[in-house]
């Protein structure tokens, strides 16, 4: 319970590499702003497989996702990301305060993330590093222990309905009502993490309109068959002929390091 | 049989790219030299479904590869490729004369490719646009109007054993034994475009020390699950532990219009 924090390094991010991501990033309207960002190894692995983080970004990009970080309200990932890499979910970049960090949000309708007062998230919340988590679940009472624990790092559970049409599938929640909970909480962006449920589950064509920006660090790498992977759905036309599940437009790509960051816009079908 | 070739556009490529390409490619010496080269989509994906050919270089990467192909004696691919794609394998690049084509290399153990004088690779040797294929077969007697044609044309099949420990495998041949034909056949340079099952098997841990150079063509877009994809066999620890299966280093990366291209070395392992 007592465990700390050690003092983590800082990153710096350098304004040859801020500039060309502005126009991806929430720039203080007051509509939400998504971005959907994750790190990629050429064959369109996240992870070596299922439950083993695998780190993929060089020192560069990984900065740069740090910097991302500080640019948004909020940070969400899925249960399973949560519970298989025991993020931090908080930006490290030099000089950043509480005020910059994000709020993790994690959708877990049925109370899966096992949590507790060590997981990383809770840390960093204890010792002033990071914010504490909004868990968004579908259960009517969740367990009065994680509610105490949460509220006394300055989390809280979001109540949300499953919508009918996606019971049983992997990512229980309608986007749409999502951000309208989070918006509702005066968030005003997220930058979607991961992991592949809640990405791929994003760059189908029926969600691409909630998605602002799309920011997908690829390292030059490849993990090999049986990693965890981004594949999303295919589109269908009309004659119920399959075609390509989605594609950037506004397109700038961004070397660092050994590294291409790409950065666009999800063409709306 | 008397279907010509019309006549193709030519592409251009300038200064600005073929410099940053030029320490990937053959530098004339007397050593063979091989690149492996592909198009992907973020999703690793080559194509929609096996056997549909599709589109995923915008023009200026197109291009490119055509400037490649003009840098190398031969270009090869599995017969799974030329029979799925009927692709033509010529270099298209403004300029480019016979002596500048690439001789398009098959490799078809079992005679599987079920080619005809209205090939597009045939048509193109017929109409002095490209060079005829040679394939090479375990076949100890290629089918005799096979033969013929190809001859004509200036084609000819090439024998190679199919070594004991890849029998029943995917890709039957050793590339030590396929790479030690070609020389023999004074091929000093090799670009190895596809399909899927060659670049498996030559980003396979086993196979790295047959390739010089990787080029891979990044479309920014997602084909989506049930797509033709690249993901080699994982590498595997003294332990037994799953590694990634391949890794550049030497690394550049290029922008050419709306894709980016990665040029590196295979990490040795």
């Amino acid at each position: 319970m007592s465990q700390t924090v050690p003092t983590q390094e800082t990153l710096r991010v350098e304004e040859d590499v801020r500039q060309p991501l502005s126009p991806y990033l929430p720039n203080g309207t007051s509509s939400m702003h998504t971005t959907l960002t994750y790190a990629t190894s050429l064959d369109s692995a996240i992870s070596l497989q299922p439950g083993a983080p695998t780190i993929l970004s060089g020192p560069r990009s990984k900065a740069m996702t740090h910097y991302l970080r500080m640019k948004h309200d909020a940070i969400l990932v899925g249960f399973g990301t949560a519970a298989a890499d025991d993020p931090g979910l908080c930006c490290r970049i030099a000089g950043a305060t509480l005020e910059h960090q994000p709020r993790p949000i994690i959708l877990d309708p049925s109370g899966r993330w096992n949590f507790s007062a060590d997981s990383k998230v809770m840390r960093l919340a204890r010792a002033g590093q990071g914010k504490a988590p909004w868990i968004i679940t579908a259960l009517n009472q969740p367990p009065a222990d994680r509610v105490k624990l949460l509220q006394e790092l300055g989390g809280r559970y979001l109540r949300l309905h499953v919508s009918d049409h996606r019971k049983g599938t992997s990512q229980a929640f309608n986007w749409e009502d999502i951000l309208r909970c989070l918006s509702q909480q005066g968030i005003k962006s997220v930058m979607m993490e991961g992991g592949a449920t809640v990405i791929n589950d994003l760059l189908s064509p029926a969600n691409a309109q909630w998605v602002n920006s799309v920011i997908v660090t690829i390292a030059p790498t490849w993990l090999g068959r049986g990693s965890l992977v981004i594949q999303p759905e295919k589109t269908r036309d009309e004659r119920g002929g399959l075609g390509p599940a989605a594609r950037l437009k506004d397109i700038r790509w961004i070397t660092l390091g050994e590294d291409a960051i790409v950065c666009g816009r999800l063409e709306q079908r």
